[in-house]
Formats: structure tokens, sequence, C-alpha cells
């Protein structure tokens, strides 16, 4: 009862401390061990919070990953807005290559595919990953859409930047220089 | 010392049958509880042979799921020789779908992506692979090249062929279908 009148006073302070300690722990042990390899109880002890806390609040592993694997996604490849649809491919591949090239990347892509053979909820958080990508991606090509410009559409972004940057980081083949990068995005231009 | 002699009246017979059994037993053991979580005596157990045959001859799990990985790429997708660049491209790109979009091809697939982040057999595994499934392009990209056709790299074709095929199995987004695979080709064809 007086946590309940603490949380009603300070609207999102506690917790919001406890789901950033927790996609925190999260992270860092998909990183750490891969996912399939920790449980509830290791991320409530690593985000120094009661098992009990995390069950009431997402109720599966597989429900909390899905979580942290969106919203990873959403806060570190922001969409950008340059005014051409050439300069937002060439920046929101730069970003993405950036992102997935790091540490957090790699384990955010390896637990999408350590999801897609789990059980239910692990088919529902891929979907949602897929989905969450294939919007932010749609926001970027219909403005270059409603600029007369004449985009890619989303499973081509998918496929031909994406996909080859994916696979690379997934393989370990090699890192994704700028040259590259911009390669891939030159393939998805219209021809000038 | 009887076995020695055994071996050596009848070359490759009972070799042959454990090399088989062993191999069948990891593309199993992968498929159903995914690489990192089965041992060498998981593997002799399901294949019917002594702990001790498989060190003997591999020396480690990741040696063996090495040569299992490459086996099954070398014997599950050979290079088509059709007369024309875009023939063996079609034929390549639709036999590698179909093999992959099996349960052997997906597990092939994680094996390698689980493979990425280990030790440095691990590491040696996935290179070969890679390595590998590069060995056989070159060859059907040469022969384009000799008939005076102008080929893609191999890069590319890992990029735009093999990539968005494998992220599609590898995250479960919807089948590959006989469209979709062609069209991943057309890209690759030099314009007429």
């Amino acid at each position: 009862m007086k946590e309940e009148q603490e949380r009603a006073r300070r609207p999102g302070g506690r917790s919001a401390r406890v789901r950033a300690a927790v996609h925190e722990a999260v992270t860092d042990l998909v990183a750490e061990r891969d996912y399939g390899n920790f449980t509830i109880a290791d991320v409530a002890a690593r985000a120094g919070v009661a098992d009990t806390s995390i069950y009431r609040r997402w109720g599966s592993l597989e429900a909390l990953t899905t979580e942290v694997a969106t919203s990873w996604l959403t806060t570190t490849s922001p969409i950008p807005d340059t005014g051409s649809l050439e300069g937002d491919l060439r920046a929101y591949a730069a970003k993405v290559a950036h992102d997935i090239s790091g540490p957090s990347g790699l384990a955010v892509l390896r637990l999408v595919v350590a999801l897609t053979t789990g059980e239910q909820d692990g088919t529902r958080a891929r979907d949602d990953f897929l989905a969450e990508r294939t919007r932010q991606l749609q926001v970027l090509l219909d403005r270059a859409r409603d600029r007369g410009e004449q985009p890619p559409d989303t499973l081509d972004m998918l496929d031909h930047i994406l996909a080859p940057m994916y696979i690379r980081v997934l393989f370990g083949a090699g890192p994704l220089t700028p040259e590259y990068v911009d390669s891939l995005v030159d393939r998805l231009l219209p021809r000038s």
C-alpha cells in the first residue's frame, strides 16, 4: 500500500529506474551468455530487483527480451530526416552499421535468431522486432514519396541494405566500412 | 591390433560408416538443441560409437561441427552447369533456397552464427564455411567469364542472393518463393 502511494506521488520514478536496470541486465546477459543460457532469476540478481517484480511486470523472459530488443532498435537507430532520400538512406545505413558492429548490436541480432525457433512468445518477439524495423523504414520512405522521389520499398531495404550487414556481422565476415555501406545504398537509389 | 588389420583389409568401410553416423548425429543434435547444448558424449551416444573414437579422429566438438557444416554445404548445394550465367544463377539460388528452408539448413545456418563468437576453433569453423561457399561460387562465375559473360563477383552474390535468403530463414520472415528467389537473381544479371 505504501509502495503504491509512493509510486503515485512520483509517477515513473522508481518504475523507470527498475525498467532501465532490468533492460541493462538483459542486454549484458545476452552479450555474455547468449539467449537461452540465463533465467529471470539471473536478470533479477543482476538488476538488483526481486524475481516477482519481473514476473509481475513482464510475465515471461521472452516477453521481457522482446521489449529489450525493440527498445534497443528504437533508441539506437533513429530515423534521420536530411531532406533527401539519398541523404536519409546513407545516414540510416551508416547508423545501423555502427550500432550492429558494437557488442550490444551483435547480441540483439543473435537474440532475434535465437528467438526464431523458440516457443510462441519467442516468435512474437521476432515479429515485433521486424515490425518495428519495418515501421521505422516506412516513415523514411513515405517522406521521400511525399517529396516526389521514387524510393525503394521496405522489403528491398531489408534484403539489400540490412540483410547483407546483418549477415556480415552474424558471420563475422569483415568490418562494415563506410565504402561498403555506401555501395549497398548506391544499389537502391534510382539511377539519375 | 585386430581392429587395425580389419581396417587395412576393408579401407574406408568401417571408417566411412562411423563418419556418416557421427555426421548425422551432429546434424540432428544441432537441429534439436542448437550448438552449445550438447557434448561429444551426446554425439557418441547418438551415433553408437565410443567418445574416444570421436576425440581421436576430430579432436574437438568445434572441429567436428566444422566438418559437418562444410560437408553439408558441399553435398547439398552442388554448383550447376547449365551453359549460361543466368541459368546457373537461377539453378543455384533455387537449390540454396530449397536446402536452407529445410530443418537441416536452418540448423547449419544457426550453427555458423553460434560458432562466430566462440573460441578459436569456432572462428576457424566459420571461416571454413565461408571459404567453401566462396570457392563454390567462384567456379560458377569463372566459367561465365570464360564464356565472355560479365558475372558479378562472389561478394555480390553473398550480399544480394545468399544474405537476403539467409536472413529471411534465420529471422523466420516468410517463405522463399520461386518468384522471390528469381527477383534476387534479376538484380545481379547484367542489363541486356
